[in-house]
């Protein structure tokens, strides 16, 4: 198939961009370096079946330009600014790079007649659940960042072009991803603080802020077990692990993995890191689970390999 | 109190600045007449609590400067395209009015530090429920049009700008709402047509679509009584009557209301009268009534007063 991943360039994008490479499909993607990265796809320089577009997706008359000339047989929108700390100050950097690209990229699928989409979408969209259990029916969908908002706007665009236009959409809401290409996040500030200084490190909140982290690599298998039987309609999943993993476990695992020792923690207290953060998070993935599928490592595992995989 | 009324010459909108300058506040209306018309508002011309600005909400540098000036102690959020059977064949029109406007507003609301929000709301957010009686926590919601899917998202901002900046937001979900200055919609088009040719009406669908119909001075009349009243956070209330209306029904009150006799009518056939409606809807109202409040008006009823407003 010929596919276009948008925000290809991305820590999500440019993992699934190598997997649907070895799974012989041609890759036109389309990044504007907003947060992903040229070191992302620099592997892929020359590649016979890859195709790389500096632009912005939501420049629409230039994305109907590549929707005209690629001829796409399927779509998977990874574009998103991801990093919902830095946005938490700037709310449009959310509308025009999360909902804004969403909208772009559904009216060009409606213009040229692509009918086939992948979403990715976020725990993010239920919002402060106050640790429930949630499944992918939760009611109601109160956001509380910027980004949650953007993600939960843009499933609901999803759901009319997809009911107007005969689309086959699956969206994938998962939790904290990680793995190699990560730029940002928990994972990333403690080592970057602890090469800094290999002797304290600082947490944001108490440190018992608990959520579920999955590793980029089953997040990817589970895209590619997926993707191609999508019935008419929206097809919604919640996916992740069954497990999670605080803040002071992943501060533990980062030591543990850097070879440090006695590194004294300090707190700064409180209930979440930030405002915008949700501090406890719990899936419930029996939907998922039903299909056969089941992450491969667990939450902690996840950090762990995350931590070899970009130390 | 100083409230922007934004898509104050639209038909609900204009309705509501009645109400509130009748309750002594100072108006400033913001609109683009993009649905809205200078008739709705001709009648506020020179009164000296009214201030109109001719601009599109979506100009984030013209909004702020509105902003900056006025020092608004509350917001009414009433711009939107409100015709959806239009926008069917261009869903820019939604991404710019019905939900751009949203986010420019919002984003003024936080800039400038205005807290209180009431936002107009559509049971276009539940999509399709085949007919099942939803209530506020109805889930999935997966609308169907791209007005209801822009309402949803339009939600979700409000949800998570709420949140991050402790706004007090008012949000209703109402169903078709008719009334004087109304524009568009089924009870205008039968009018039309009828007097054109008062001997035959051509009705889209099978004529058995069936909805609740709310009078515009029951909505304006809740508006104003819950208005003040709004805790931090978002509060969501269904705001409708108990009773339907099917389109048989509409097209033999207006050919009553008309005066007409032995009108033929001839049914176009299907489910739906156009793709993107939802053509059988029922509201939970439990949330609303538990509150004391309820409609005055039947749903016919509403219908037969409208004729008469519109006539």
């Amino acid at each position: 198939m010929k596919i276009l991943v948008a925000g290809g360039a991305g820590f999500i994008g440019s993992n699934l961009i190598d997997a649907l490479l070895a799974e012989g499909h041609d890759i036109v993607c389309v990044d504007n370096f907003f947060i992903g990265t040229r070191e992302n796809i620099a592997h892929l320089h020359g590649h016979p079946r890859f195709t790389f577009y500096e632009e912005d997706l939501t420049d629409l008359e230039t994305l109907k330009g590549i929707f005209e000339k690629e001829n796409f047989d399927y779509v998977c929108h990874m574009a998103a600014n991801s990093d919902i700390q830095a946005s938490a100050q700037n709310p449009s950097v959310e509308y025009k790079n999360t909902y804004s690209t969403t909208f772009c990229i559904l009216e060009c699928m409606r213009l040229y007649g692509v009918k086939r989409l992948f979403f990715c979408s976020t725990s993010a969209v239920y919002g402060d659940a106050q640790g429930e259990e949630v499944h992918e029916n939760f009611a109601p969908l109160m956001p509380i960042s910027y980004y949650g908002s953007c993600k939960l706007g843009s499933e609901a665009l999803i759901s009319a072009f997809s009911y107007m236009n005969d689309f086959h959409s699956l969206i994938f809401r998962f939790p904290n991803v990680i793995g190699p290409r990560l730029t940002h996040g928990v994972i990333f500030d403690f080592i970057r603080k602890l090469r800094k200084d290999p002797t304290r490190l600082t947490i944001l909140g108490d440190g018992r802020q608990c959520k579920p982290y999955l590793h980029v690599n089953d997040l990817v298998e589970c895209i590619m077990r997926f993707k191609d039987d999508v019935p008419q309609g929206v097809t919604l999943y919640n996916v992740g692990g069954t497990t999670q993993s605080t803040v002071t476990d992943i501060a533990n695992i980062v030591c543990e993995e850097m070879g440090l020792k006695d590194v004294e923690f300090f707190y700064t207290g409180g209930r979440g890191g930030w405002k915008g953060d949700v501090p406890v998070f719990a899936y419930n993935l029996d939907k998922i689970h039903s299909t056969g599928w089941a992450a491969s490592m667990t939450s902690n595992e996840a950090v762990a390999q995350t931590v070899r995989d970009v130390l």
